[in-house]
């Protein structure tokens, strides 16, 4: 079968306690990743896969994604943005907008 | 800090022993994700970020990666490829080809 049409990153790293850095598990990274599986599953999507990742440098401004070919980053998502990810980029058809609120910036990673 | 100029996504999926697809892990990927560790270390990139991940469909053609932003997929690739990668691509600054004998096509993928 073919690929996949998009793929959406999300990073699950966990710091140990007290880490200046956190990390995307500490800030909620784990229902972000569960919530956006569900929503492939409800929709029946097959174009749409959710992988997790290790640190991928957006720790500052987790719980952070990557959506590719689309190289789009978004950081501090939560559960509730997921269902408007899906309708206004990830499950759009070839049409997806990015959802601008949630765009991070090359600035807003900590490496 | 800045953000790295590539990511490099490295699949580490393992399926139980006897599944048809096989996966990534029992190809050799552990292996390689070491690999392409090493030589960031080695090198000293700091453009360069190898990020660990879970299945990303391209099984049957494992150990698989992918090149963020460039959206290069590679397959069955190698520790003795590592260098190469890096040589011709990874470390390139800018001025990087992808290595066109390990590429994957779409239909290499096997979801």
């Amino acid at each position: 079968m073919a690929q996949p049409q998009k793929y959406v990153f999300v990073c699950l790293n966990q710091r140990p306690p007290g880490h200046p850095k956190g990390s995307c598990l500490d800030r909620g990274a784990a229902e972000v990743f569960n919530a956006l599986r569900d929503e492939v599953g409800k929709r029946l999507l097959t174009s749409v896969k959710v992988v997790a990742t290790g640190c991928m440098e957006g720790c500052l401004a987790g719980p952070c994604l990557l959506v590719v070919p689309d190289n789009v980053w978004y950081g501090g998502v939560t559960e509730a943005d997921v269902p408007l990810l899906f309708d206004q980029h990830l499950a759009a058809n070839g049409d997806g907008e990015p959802v601008e609120m949630l765009r991070l910036e090359p600035d807003d990673f900590c490496a």
